[in-house]
């Protein structure tokens, strides 16, 4: 909260948008390093984010039949190493305990990376009878995956998580369930997030440790770089066999279930801030700001004045229903403030001053465009409301916008490196999907790599950009966090 | 939701109160050991409980002004030992991580016991000026404290909590401070778990390790023991000064914060199935049940009264405003839900067959005390949110009773053991506060303790019950869980 510094310039996206990045989370007090390796602290600011997508999302995980548990911490090795890829696919991020209070363990124990080795191991004794399916389950939870290089949000080593967990009686109904899941994931992201996103499918070099498939949510950042926002997992039965978890059909027949799991972390909070971020600070979607309304009183005048100002801004609080709030502070100039609520991205800004008050006329303006327009004050409160989700539109149109600008269609290898030379786009190919091509194609410019294979568009039969043979299947390719 | 277990006889509370205790949380699925040592799952039953329970509690923080955030689960070794006092508390139940991926890393970290530490390592750099005071922050978070011996819910290595943590310019403040939020804690003990608790302050042997003095709550459970509910700790400048905490006063001298921290846990579900529940299972107050009443359809006769039934319970759902529920399980008989239901202490009972259609009138049956009633259907829906203030009030009418009946007044040790030859109580006395006084309470029966020293009454000079000495403490001497 100190003035000075939120007046200071931030170094610009164009100049340096990783320096950007960090500048603006920890200037706009989102979250910042600690003294403890790979670990953030999210500030309150942040949380209140947080908390506004984690209450979005879990209303949508509970309105599609799921219902939140809480599983442990801690892990058994022995547990971990039942499903062969998936100890492969992990045991370098973990972290482990080796003493408890002051002896040492018989058997490590690790902080979950995720929890699908425990919830195996528990729902084994659970699960005997298709009665007792499906299992519909989620946990909010913190997990740690040991990484070497952090980014506040984006990677590090702890994060805050939401997973689900199902298991089914059938291949169809884990398999309906896997996009049932990634729409609640899309609808977050688009509908409370602004961010337009692509669903499509992992290639298998992509796909979670220990699943037949994983279904991903993609989004464009404003540099033109992809973000992976969300994945479900279709575990086949995989685990259900490692684990040995059998139900008796209606046949009387013992057959192992099939599973899911799909997961959202806060990691959606950095791909918030690239995605709609400028270079004075955040931008945030009203439907999950912590503040929309800023209020700004312009003090001037004698004390009479200044004292009806301030009762006007009492008044439009009190009869507000949106999340608004007063910018009161005595040892502040009206520019400062400006520049403090730019910087933490309030959807809108409201000023008041004696001549608004007597001309009965106030100016509102949008973060996201700097658009102004003027209202009666006693129009304003029932306004807001509108307001706010036509604030909400023209950030996700501006996202869309931008993905359309930057996307294009290419048809072979050449095409796809001549688009990527000027700046990161993401560019739809048809692609045949086998490893070979997959690496040839991350290899036509620096740092590509497929995103997924788009659910809503096919190749209709079209030649596979490296090897030509005949595909169903359209492939974005971008550079990723 | 097996119905043969449901109807299998609990251990009754007389015969065997633990092993009552354990069969109910298992037997309701609220939750359950794991293979992990000391870790429990808390199942979806009572993870809906926790969920209304910290709902509640995270109104009352924000209501009065704290902010969420989230610290790191793994604090360095160096930074927990900079308090002398917390390091020598906390260390023989600290949880080490050693490894990070494949490689030992150069310090142990610590699982989170608690996070004075790391939050006082941050705020050193964050509190500048007494503008930046007071600091009101809180974080729901897992924590974990290696425990020899485990009971669900009760005591665990690994629980659920908040931790609120504040930093103040003055003494009083801080002080205020503490008072406030043990006033939060019994209000949720009584007006929502109905509950009814005894606050005051903790004798220097129970205080929080680096406490100048720690507040509680305490809860008599219905078998005549205390159960801690919730602290609330002063820490004067122990932590501030420790940790290099300044700000620059209003005359620019600078000071050392005055700090709080405050918590509670899950711990209070186990206090909650203990105060309140009976042979039958478990008794869970209306205000924070995650189902407030089950409709048990009693289907018999022709199937279009019987669909006279179903579409009566539908509409009943459709109209009503609480926590409703259908129970309409085909292969289980009424007898066998009511037994269901009843372990999972749902609060009203309504059967609906055919015959209540035909008279128009209803039945209602009360957890707590079997109560039954008559209603028109009609009203039902309307009447439902009173009814269920009324079994909310007879919860914590039946547990003050318990409370009351089983509260003593002793004058001297002679008398203090006495009192305990029969059966576990609260004995209320003049107290000194000198520890080899509270040395000689707690040798006066088997597994006394000082609760506290009750915040409601004085000794007005009355003599100590050990050494005679006037003083001005009542305090509550119990055996605690």
């Amino acid at each position: 909260m100190n003035a000075a510094a939120d007046t200071k310039r931030i170094t610009p996206k164009s100049e340096d948008f990783d320096k950007w990045y960090v500048e603006v989370v920890r200037r706009a007090e989102l979250a910042d390093y600690t003294p403890v390796r790979g670990c953030m602290v999210i500030r309150p600011y942040g949380f209140a984010l947080w908390e506004n997508i984690r209450d979005a999302l879990d209303a949508m995980i509970k309105r599609t039949g799921h219902e939140n548990m809480y599983f442990p911490l801690l892990i058994p090795e022995s547990y971990l190493q039942r499903e062969a890829d998936h100890v492969e696919g992990f045991a370098p991020q973990i972290a482990w305990v080796t003493h408890g209070g002051e002896k040492q363990l018989e058997e490590r124990l690790a902080i979950r990376p995720t929890s699908e080795t425990i919830i195996c191991s528990l729902y084994s004794k659970w699960i005997h009878s298709w009665r007792d399916l499906p299992v519909l389950i989620n946990q909010w939870a913190n997990v740690m995956r040991w990484e070497l290089r952090t980014r506040l949000f984006l990677r590090t080593a702890e994060f805050l998580w939401q997973e689900g967990h199902t298991f089914h009686a059938t291949d169809e109904e884990a398999a309906h369930e896997v996009e049932t899941m990634l729409g609640c994931y899309r609808e977050l992201a688009e509908e409370w997030l602004a961010m337009p996103v692509i669903s499509g499918r992992k290639t298998d070099s992509e796909k979670f440790a220990g699943a037949r498939y994983t279904l991903s949510i993609e989004a464009m950042m404003s540099d033109g770089w992809a973000l992976q926002a969300g994945t479900s997992h279709h575990f086949d039965q995989n685990f259900t066999k490692a684990y040995d978890i059998t139900f008796s059909d209606r046949n009387n027949v013992r057959q192992n279930p099939f599973q899911t799991s799909w997961g959202l972390s806060t990691r959606i909070i950095g791909g918030l801030i690239m995605a709609h971020g400028d270079d004075a600070g955040l931008i945030i979607p009203p439907r999950i700001a912590p503040i929309q309304v800023i209020v700004v009183p312009i003090l001037q005048g004698d004390s009479e004045q200044r004292a009806a100002v301030e009762a006007a801004c009492q008044q439009l609080q009190r009869e507000s229903t949106v999340r608004l709030r007063i910018d009161n502070r005595e040892d502040m100039r009206p520019g400062e403030k400006f520049a403090h609520w730019e910087l933490r991205g309030v959807p809108l800004r409201i000023t008041i001053g004696a001549r608004d008050l007597a001309s009965g006329v106030v100016t509102i303006t949008r973060r996201v465009d700097g658009h102004t327009q003027t209202l009666p004050l006693n129009q304003l409160a029932t306004q807001l409301p509108a307001l706010l989700e036509e604030a909400q539109t023209a950030i996700y149109q501006r996202a869309q916008r931008l993905l359309q600008e930057r996307s294009v269609n290419v048809a072979s290898l050449s095409e796809l490196t001549a688009a990527f030379a000027d700046r990161p786009i993401f560019a739809n190919a048809p692609f045949c999907n086998r490893p070979e091509c997959e690496e040839a194609v991350k290899n036509a410019a620096h740092a590509l790599t497929i995103r997924n294979l788009r659910s809503d568009q096919s190749a209709n039969g079209a030649p596979c950009l490296v090897c030509g043979k005949p595909t169903e299947h359209i492939a974005v390719i971008a550079r990723a966090y």
